[in-house]
């Protein structure tokens, strides 16, 4: 499939709408993935973002080795992968491979991508805020492409199409339906 | 209406899915509010939450004087009330006034409610992020309150009956449509 590069000043346009992430990472021998909700942009230009992710993830040494990552931006039909890569632990050994879920080379980063998402933000990791012991992540989007038509002409995301999941609570989600627009 | 008492340790599950915010603020002397689209939850006890807040900002400004906001979730019923804090500058007078957007006193805090919207976060101002000019500010619940219903037995927010607004973009934003629970 011919992918389309999104401009990374309109990076934000991906996750501004609050939806659930997989966080993709690698540590040399295996890939690697958790499920992020908290996670919100930072700046447009750099295209900047952060995120929570608990300390003891297997995603955040990962992270905080080799500095980079993929934020994979998966809908509706890749809730099962979210559930698995949520649930399951990456100190446990390779869940992607057990899973069979597929991943292909990101192009900026070591880090995979997830072929079961619709857009993929290829991060640099620019600090670490330990402010009160909040653990967030602060990143940098380096590359971004999406599958064609999750960026509408008009810049915005077509959710209507590309429903993002957007986490209540456990294995509960919100997903887009209409699109309202003031006039 | 007798509202209800969200506890704090379940605060993020009103935030958690992304929704656009409105950051009520006073400067003790007229109360002025923003939207603010990029919100996450970094915390759950304590109920943590991390904003991107644009530094010239009236809001900005008067969070910093005063250490305090309130959180008021809208819903699409209140869009115009949304765009109106968007949009419009606290720096030129009492938007709030100007556009009858009412408001009623918190109890925690000084910042007032906005009575436009279903759910308030009160919350105390824990720190600045400055890492590499982020421009974050990470907020601490201490009491929240909903209305009748905005919260399921279950803990998960009801978007179905009050459907949150999601920024794409300029005025365009998704509303959710369908929850979808994994088995």
């Amino acid at each position: 499939m011919e992918l389309e590069r999104v401009e990374l000043k309109n990076a934000y346009r991906l996750l501004g709408h609050g939806p659930t992430v997989l966080v993709s990472t690698t540590d040399g021998k295996a890939p690697n993935a958790c499920a992020v909700a908290w996670c919100a942009p930072a700046g447009k230009n750099p295209p900047r973002f952060v995120l929570r992710i608990g300390e003891r993830h297997k995603t955040y040494q990962n992270l905080m080795a080799a500095g980079e990552c993929v934020l994979n931006v998966p809908t509706r039909d890749a809730l099962d992968e979210v559930m698995i890569c949520g649930r399951k632990s990456g100190h446990d050994g390779d869940k992607l491979a057990a899973a069979g879920i597929e991943t292909e080379a990101a192009k900026e980063v070591d880090a995979p991508r997830l072929s079961c998402c619709v857009a993929w933000l290829e991060c640099k990791l620019v600090g670490k805020l330990e402010l009160q012991g909040s653990g967030l992540v602060l990143l940098e989007a380096v590359l971004v492409e999406c599958r064609p038509g999750v960026m509408r002409d008009d810049g915005h995301m077509d959710v209507e199409r590309f429903p993002t999941l957007h986490h209540l609570g456990g294995g509960v989600f919100s997903v887009p339906g209409s699109v309202v627009v003031h006039e």
